[in-house]
């Protein structure tokens, strides 16, 4: 195993991180809020580990296999959120480093789970850099490291395939390089675009870029204690599109970049999560109209819900906790769904879900003919046996995970609903579970540290889609004999 | 399609399950309880439809396809349970019908979940119809009818692939009909053997039978309000033991009898089975300690109550529902492991559960070794990639039913846990679920009318594997231009 590189590449990002945190600090100078002091010394610290890391390691050779790509997207991650819970615990913003290591795992994770109880009463600028941390996680820090750091090689493919989520990583353009740059350009542009839209809506910039933070990044994050309730219903519709735009395959608007608009338009995937949110807003709305003034009403509300719950934002816009328990249901099984391959969204993944259903339909098809041979197309392409193998088995890993993480937050003192809906929201990076305490209304606060560590935990198997933690954890890797 | 065949089929069926009735019948004369007309009514009733559908359709060709296989099953056991459900209905034993074909259902799949909420009021020959159902339906009526009804081909096989639990099923012998045989003479010794048992203990013919046949078919139906808790250790403990060995691969007992040990002694599935038995026993005990006497008497209880679960039959000693929630917790996954492949026990089966986890094994292997090619080995055999995608496929299948079943629980009132452990019972054959209103001191009564048929269809489809229904609801299933 190549040490070096792994130490090289870890040393990179805490250099970017600390980079990253200048933002913040300039918000708190703008503010005045007297927190630049914790952003300065957290930006003296990852600098400082991290240029001794680069500096250190020196390696000679840059080969990184899939073993080294793993290893640095996990060691990467934690340490990220370990640095990225400085300035709250520096400022006592929050006070336990617990809490701020659970609260800066859910801002990079996308998950939008908070211990915060009383979230209007922070600074400015730490409310800017916790809703940052869902902007860099969004899309990932090694992308980002990809698409500005000067490399010579193409190795780093295995280090971006553990960093996107999805069943299949595909390359945009032949180089690495651009294609991370591609994809960051689009993150960007998207951002942009959402931005504008937000100030036209007649929100301040502050808010304009928080909001966006945590749409783009489908986080959740918000500054307010009714989330984004208080926003116009022109606002929130805003969000709720731009919640299902960063939920799509980015792969998608490269191809209209292209003017491939017929290939972009014919994903199936898309059609599934659009179909999805439909079908699951148009029940929600009957569910809740007699709470409703009108069905207008209530479609804004179930729309703005089922995108946010599908993107795996996490915002919400009503306690749709008080709603009934059909439409409770339905938000239930739609935080298993999340977003689509190659989005900033959460969960399993609509492609997978749909190459799960054609599995099964191929094995009926199998039981009744038992000499057929059966092919499964997705997206217009034959899927090989390989993909259709792997998708079984992050699925089977994915409910081990699940039941593991439920079974720890047992050893506290909550009950049932509350405890499965937490291991649930904070898997697939939601935010919410169900239930008065760790509802919308709610927060993670009454949990014991033992659990939130547990569920940040969780949250980075979700992110990280199981594997590089996996692999970084099992000890066979770190023996000297492995290759 | 082979329509003919389907009809005289499903006739012998029905004929058997008149044929069977005579035993309660005879129980009723014995106890002069008043029931016996009841039971000549449905059996006048079953023997009369079966014989004119046995009569009318008249094969002419005995072929049967992998289609034909799977209605037939789906279509004798739903006829079996509205059948069955008579004897309750005519006696106004159980006043409603949908209620008397829920209980019939859960008996027939040996699930055990109850409608009655006083179990001692009912009739002697009621209560050993509901758990002679058990034992019908714990190997399989159409094994049974393969053992005993004379037959010139071998092409049953898709019958009974149908109707016995597992990924894959092995015939013993050659000969099917053998298969079918020797299956029912060690099912019929083990029941023997446990009758015994448990008449040496104490209990009179009457109790012993009937915790035979809910042992034994891993159903749980039993005829005290407290389940079995009012019976003294050594008979709890002739029931824990004997649920386990139900809960078994019946191969491996053949095994036995053909004096190869060392095979039967390896079989994987069992250590896992046994192993996953010590260890949440072990858990459970040291979790409940506090409230018992000694750790004795905390092991007995919680063995029981693990064998129970795991095994899918439901008996309980102590109210679970009251443990601490870790205790719950693990109880609540067991429900999803279920028993061995070819036992009489519910659930996911453990074969499947190891598959997968070899499948997650060879996955991560793959990721970091890319050219590697990964063989999946089980029980010292290969297992081919067909039978690891027949597995996927299972367990996607398995996962949708939970969901939906779910889903339509939330149109009745109850809450989110009753309602999740209520679908994942009935489902995975188990019986009660968690909580006050459904938990082992109480019943499903409380649910609808829509709700109880909900379950039942989960009952129905957790017993058989889900397939057979699903082909036999599959419009396409028949359409004329299909074979």
């Amino acid at each position: 195993m190549n040490r070096r590189m792994i130490a090289y590449m870890i040393g990179q990002v805490m250099l970017i991180c600390g980079a990253l945190m200048a933002l913040p600090l300039l918000v708190s100078l703008i503010y005045r809020d007297g927190c630049w002091l914790s952003f300065a010394i957290s930006i003296g610290l990852s600098a400082g580990i991290g240029a001794a890391l680069v500096f250190i390691s020196h390696p000679d050779m840059k080969t990184i296999y899939a073993k080294e790509g793993f290893i640095i997207v996990a060691i990467s991650w934690v340490a990220l959120s370990a640095l990225g819970a400085f300035p709250f615990f520096i400022s006592r913003a929050i006070p336990s480093y617990i809490d701020a290591f659970f609260e800066t795992v859910s801002g990079f994770t996308t998950t939008g789970s908070s211990i915060l109880t009383d979230v209007e009463a922070l600074p400015k600028s730490m409310l800017f850099w916790r809703s940052f941390t869902h902007w860099i996680g969004g899309m990932g820090v090694i992308v980002f490291m990809m698409a500005i750091v000067p490399s010579q090689n193409n190795h780093n493919m295995h280090v971006m395939r553990a960093e996107v989520p999805g069943p299949t990583v595909g390359k945009l353009v032949p180089r690495l390089k651009d294609t991370a740059r591609i994809l960051y350009l689009l993150y960007v542009g998207l951002s942009v675009v959402m931005t504008i839209f937000l100030l036209a809506g007649g929100m301040d910039l502050y808010d304009a870029l928080v909001h966006m933070f945590g749409t783009a990044g489908t986080g959740g994050f918000g500054v307010k204690a009714d989330s984004v309730a208080g926003y116009n219903t022109y606002l929130q519709w805003v969000i709720t599109v731009f919640m299902l735009i960063f939920g799509i395959n980015f792969n998608l608007y490269y191809l209209v970049l292209r003017k491939h608009f017929k290939d972009a338009l014919r994903s199936e995937e898309m059609h599934v999560f659009l179909g999805l949110w439909l079908g699951s807003t148009l029940i929600i709305s009957f569910s809740i109209l007699n709470t409703h003034a009108s069905f207008g009403d209530a479609f804004t509300k179930a729309g703005f819900q089922v995108a946010s719950i599908m993107s795996t934002s996490g915002f919400a816009t009503e306690n749709f906790d008080l709603w009934p328990q059909l439409a409770r249901t339905i938000l239930f099984m739609l935080m298993f769904v999340g977003g689509c391959a190659g989005s900033t969204g959460g969960g399993i993944k609509v492609a997978r879900i749909v190459m799960m259903f054609k599995t099964v339909k191929r094995e009926v098809n199998k039981l009744l003919h038992p000499r057929s041979i059966g092919v499964i197309r997705f997206e217009g392409r034959t899927v090989d046996d390989r993909t259709v193998n792997g998708v079984a088995a992050y699925a089977a890993l994915y409910v081990l995970v699940l039941a593991i993480t439920f079974l720890l937050l047992t050893f506290d003192t909550m009950d049932f609903e509350t405890n499965i809906t937490a291991a649930v929201s904070c898997f697939n990076n939601i935010g919410p579970g169900l239930g008065a305490i760790i509802g919308p209304a709610g927060s993670f606060a009454a949990y014991s540290s033992f659990s939130k560590f547990v569920l940040s935990v969780a949250m980075l198997l979700g992110r990280l889609e199981i594997y590089p933690l996996l692999i970084a954890l099992d000890p066979a890797t770190w023996s000297r004999s492995s290759r």
